[in-house]
């Protein structure tokens, strides 16, 4: 692997022993792509100059992603690892800045493929804003780990005024979210193809800090955001009415679902409910911000089916959901495991 | 595994869900160990009170930790991962504050070792003074990765007028490292027992964050620190040197190696000058600073054995050792890989 026209097509332990290969790595192959002033200095640890003004808090939150397959319709675990950390921070209100990336490679994994994600990696960083400020590679002999495996841990900015928490939660709020849900966990079992399934649904990886900053410069209070990742929407509601100790009820007929994931469901056995999101975010708010908030969101490109879906009540405590037969139904959260690997 | 005890002996897919079960391993696994109160909010990312004063930097490190045997004489995977992290802020001159960590199990893990590992991380967080602000459980199927692997992230504060960085030697400046070198190498390799070989070389994997206070409070002038971690003394000095576009030569005999490490290499055909350490530093500091430095360094529990050992040149560049027999050989970077997954 020189001038990037390498002379190794994949992955070798030595690329993982911190000597002459894991520099070429670096050198060919991720510089190339993530090059900053910070990354570039290759210290032991990234000297980041203080971007906290006073009175902001900085966001802390990490993410190991070990999705499988690798390669999913609308998406990678590049671009996941980006948007699961950036969106994340957004959920706390915080302004992403930077990110650091850990890989760990299995033995034989093709450079081909690395190249592909690298390169998915950085552009979902740019969309997002962020640099990669620091990295780790390790490779494990073959059968140690599975094609690749990624971390990311990313830092952000919380700006005076804004407190935003998944305990926050008040009788009265309403609950919203930007879109339909489900299509990530969909899209990424269809791409396993152990169910012969076929959809044309596509991952809704996205990150979300460009919607999360409209929301709050839109003047409307939010007191929760939530990203409904691995065990769906029905999950996170239930650890934001734990947080907050309230009860939440969901209007069944409110919640947007596409027509290829509830079939696809129905086939798998599945609950939409539950399935995982990426793209995704659940925002509590007071009826009084619900209306100028739904505006604002379905401006963006990543809120334009935002939906009211449901209300914070004092009781019943837990989730339910008004079922379109007009019963209220208990929403627990996942039991057992629905979808091994979805991010 | 309720209030302690379980009712699981081993790890589940379903733990690494984003549901109850995982709800359950983060409440009665990891809680009671590394409970503070930013960790204790469980939102999508934490929140820290800037902790950073006028001019003061933000150093951010990351490192996935694939060590195997994850058990070995002078530690575990846990205080590996956390002496691994704090080391690498301490190596710009950072205290240390805050670390977040993500781990990926494999199926059927037994919640014992967990535990114990838990516990061996909370035990070196708590002497490197250090708090768990984030982390992430990930379970990914049976042969799909080995046993537990950590990634762990952390922030430290870099104090006004410190400026250590591997591109700061300077000639005539002096090398020293804080003890004998190669025993978390030789400890790994004897513990993984491929070799059959016996040997009572414990690892030195220890948070030095302590050491590095002391010295750079002693107003000693320090250039550049540097843990010799994969490739060893040898790859470490290499760049040092690329860096800072300079020579080195070392004394061959001056580099402390245990007697121990030395039959061991010489058994497995190692050369010391490459194998890893954990609780080693370079120090390069001009030569006024040197004693001074010295004597600061070994009066702490883990500078004893401080030495000088070489010295910063003009010429010839790169690495050079003058052998015992009075000669001058070049030390290159690791080629290849000595020892995979030594961390």
């Amino acid at each position: 692997m020189k001038d990037n026209s390498s002379t190794y097509d994949r992955i070798l332990l030595a690329h993982g022993s911190g000597g002459r290969l894991t520099q070429e790595l670096i050198r060919f192959l991720f510089k190339p792509k993530l090059s900053n002033p910070v990354l570039d200095a290759f210290d032991d640890a990234a000297e980041i100059k203080n971007f906290l003004k006073k009175g902001e808090r900085l966001a802390f939150t990490t993410d190991s992603f070990v999705v499988d397959p690798i390669f999913f319709p609308g998406g990678d675990i590049g671009k996941l690892a980006v948007c699961g950390t950036v969106n994340d921070l957004a959920m706390k209100g915080a302004r992403p800045v930077a990110v650091a990336v850990a890989v760990i490679i299995e033995e034989g994994f093709g450079l081909d493929p690395l190249k592909k994600i690298v390169l998915s990696f950085s552009a979902a960083a740019k969309e997002a804003g962020i640099y990669v400020a620091a990295g780790d590679t390790k490779v494990v002999e073959k059968g140690k780990a599975d094609k690749i495996f990624l971390t990311t841990t990313g830092i952000g900015v919380i700006p005076v005024g804004i407190n935003i928490s998944g305990s926050n939660a008040k009788i009265g709020d309403e609950v919203i979210i930007n879109g339909t849900i489900g299509d990530h966990g969909i899209a990424v079992v269809t791409a396993r193809n152990d169910f012969k399934l076929k959809s044309d649904v596509r991952s809704d990886c996205a990150p979300l800090n460009g919607l999360v900053s409209k929301m709050l410069g839109s003047g409307s209070k939010v007191h929760v955001l939530r990203d409904p990742t691995r065990g769906g929407l029905a999950t996170t509601l239930n650890e934001i009415a734990d947080s907050s100790a309230v009860g939440i009820i969901i209007d069944e007929k409110a919640v947007p679902v596409r027509k290829e994931v509830r079939s696809a469901c129905d086939i798998l056995g599945f609950d939409p409910l539950y399935v995982a999101n990426e793209g995704k975010l659940i925002a509590v708010a007071p009826h009084s911000s619900a209306s100028k908030l739904l505006t604002c969101m379905r401006r963006h490109k990543y809120g334009r089916d935002s939906r009211l879906i449901g209300k914070v009540v004092k009781s019943p405590k837990g989730v339910w959901i008004k079922t379109t037969a007009g019963g209220l139904r208990r929403l627990i959260m996942l039991e057992g495991s629905q979808l091994p690997r979805i991010c």
